[in-house]
């Protein structure tokens, strides 16, 4: 067993404070052991106990490049994650492309690689995401060793629990067990999760929520999503399903989303609706930049329809900040490039439907590259191993 | 200082540990020090030197009934709280009527005084209020003695950190320092909170929220509310909101809502838009029993009325599944006694919005009474002083 395992094997192993100890170290540190104590509710002692073996593991260090010269294992000395010693691979599965990274213990990139999908009939996206893996470990060397698990995003219902793709609109897929299929192909421990879901654990991990008590997590484009953290964590959902704001009933019934639902948010808002209402109004099939030319350039048809879209997306996030009340909203996904398009009306929208203190809740923007998708992916893996979850 | 004051002095300079095992007692005992362990993740040495100053506070007993001829202090004996050990004051505050208890540790409810409000003035209001606080003390006779906390709930905007009523639409109050005036004239320790958030409480600690790993409760009637518990915990919303449901733009922008706003749930759902559609269906002015009576009775305005209510509840609830995914919807308030007029529709736009496996959340009916409010109210005190928050 080379030292990764030994470590996973550890990690496996460890109760339930020394899980919240790592978790500290990981997403906290550098930190001191007496602050790990406050955070955790443990005791002094216990934290140092849940310490010891994290270094002798190689997965955490007393020894800061500014300490070197400094005695080890005071208890003063602050503590942080060896971020080399494990690797994990975080892929996003999009309906046109596969984008994979492989990122240490705090997802900071070690290596990607994207490579486009001509369809996504599964055999064609697992052939492509084994590909991808394959890219990864060449690129990584004698590191490849210490991949210790796969994290698998896509779109749509996912069971993390069992790795079913219960419904995924884009790619058309209906109860697909992929992390079955994908355990099999890669000889590796894969965790299949929502995209957005993934992204939200990312942030809360390694990214802007560290340290927020509440946010959400808005994505626009293609789909329209989000990933809200509330009370400590991610809201999963009891069946797997949470966060769906793209499926809200926000709009006329006349309007049919691509999961056949009438009056969802998509229906309106994500970028197919966008473009096919602008051909409409045209009167000729356009292109997505064709459509955002003609926005920018003040086509009415254009420009009306980017509104009526940004209307719709203000009044879920109302939706969204009424019900869960987070202390910040983040809007990612595709669209964010184009967010001057959407930013007046759906600010206004959000103003009205706000309600009473909720609407001191900030709405921020941020450019999420599919290579952060991944990292989320990346990060999802991540968790489950910290948190000591099958 | 009798012992009561004792006891709560002890619960508020508990450590994280020790108020985690109170809370572990107080929702799930009778337990033993071992299942105690298991829950918090705390070890036995722990949990046992955690409980012996709640034993010696009178808090906590490991002498059950069936015990009684048994060895004291064995690790396997179950503990419970002494239910007796303190009380608390829940008051529900409605448009028109105080509603008092006073409980025990557990809410069990050992006195109730209920008196009407002839205005929603702020005066006559604390004068009420104050008037059935005095009327639990009289009917407590000696046990008022251990009164340590008052809870007083509202509908609406509350902020439970500050004691203020932000916006009430249904009192008719803004930016009330309610707290603080009840903290002077009731001379006691006053937590205010928002009544349903409240009543989320109360069944999450005492109620069939227990042992659920995630729950709403959604309340119909003059007002549309919701309480969402989820990560173990409510939602309480960074800015004080959250769970507000019958603010959601689900309807027509054309109705107005007595907050305000446009196109809100309440502004078609709430029992009040309901009479005046029928009202205005029928050319008069009809009160509520009638409006039921034509209802029951088939008549057609009164019942198209009361199915597109329950389509707008159906699709809130929907709405609210979609984001927040919890296990079990409770659909409790005072219009649940007439749910017959609802079910249909409600059930469909419920089934027609749910996405995907959010659909398997479950949607029952809990008739809670005013009493039962006002034990939501008690048991946010309780809360209060159990996790040790100021
Ligand atoms: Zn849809
Ligand atoms: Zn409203």
């Amino acid at each position: 067993m080379n030292e990764a395992a030994a470590a996973v094997s550890l990690l496996r192993g460890a109760s339930a404070a020394a899980a919240e100890v790592f978790k500290s170290i990981l997403t906290r540190g550098p930190i001191t052991r007496i602050d790990i104590a406050r955070l955790t509710g443990l005791s002094q002692a216990a934290v140092t106990k849940a310490v010891a073996p994290l270094i002798g593991a190689g997965l955490v260090s007393d020894q800061l490049e500014s300490q070197r010269d400094g005695q080890p294992g005071r208890p003063a000395n602050p503590v942080m994650v060896v971020p080399d010693a494990l690797v994990f691979v975080g892929i996003k599965v999009n309906a046109d492309e596969i984008v994979g990274v492989a990122t240490d213990l705090t997802t900071s990139i070690l290596a990607s690689d994207r490579r486009p999908l001509r369809s996504t009939n599964l055999d064609i996206v697992v052939d492509a995401i084994e590909a991808t893996g394959t890219t990864l470990v060449d690129l990584l060397g004698v590191r490849a060793e210490r991949i210790c698990a796969v994290g698998v995003t896509v779109s749509g219902d996912v069971d993390a629990h069992s790795g079913i793709v219960r419904e995924s609109a884009i790619m058309g897929w209906t109860d697909v067990p992929l992390g079955k299929i994908l355990t099999g192909r890669l000889d590796r421990d894969v965790l299949v999760e929502n995209d957005v879901r993934a992204l939200t654990i990312g942030e809360h991990w390694f990214g802007v929520g560290v340290g927020t008590a509440s946010f959400a997590i808005v994505t626009i484009g293609r789909g329209i999503g989000s990933g809200i953290h509330v009370n400590g964590a991610v809201v999963e959902g009891a069946y797997g399903v949470a966060g769906e704001i793209g499926h809200l009933p926000l709009t006329s019934p006349d309007r049919i989303c691509p999961c056949g639902r009438r009056g969802c948010v998509e229906a309106v808002a994500g970028t197919p609706a966008i473009v096919a209402e602008v051909s409409r109004g045209h009167g000729k099939d356009l292109s997505i930049d064709e459509v955002l030319d003609l926005a920018h350039r003040g086509d009415p048809i254009a420009v009306r329809t980017f509104e009526q879209a940004a209307t719709v997306i203000g009044t879920a996030i109302a939706t969204l900040v009424n019900l869960a009340g987070p202390e910040l909203v983040i809007i990612g996904g595709e669209a964010v490039s184009d967010f001057d398009l959407f930013e007046e009306h759906l600010r206004a929208a959000y103003a009205e439907h706000a309600f009473g203190a909720a609407s001191r809740c900030r709405i921020v923007t941020r450019p999420h590259t599919f290579e952060d998708w991944a990292r989320g992916a990346a990060a999802s893996a991540i968790r489950r191993l910290a948190e000591n979850r099958i």
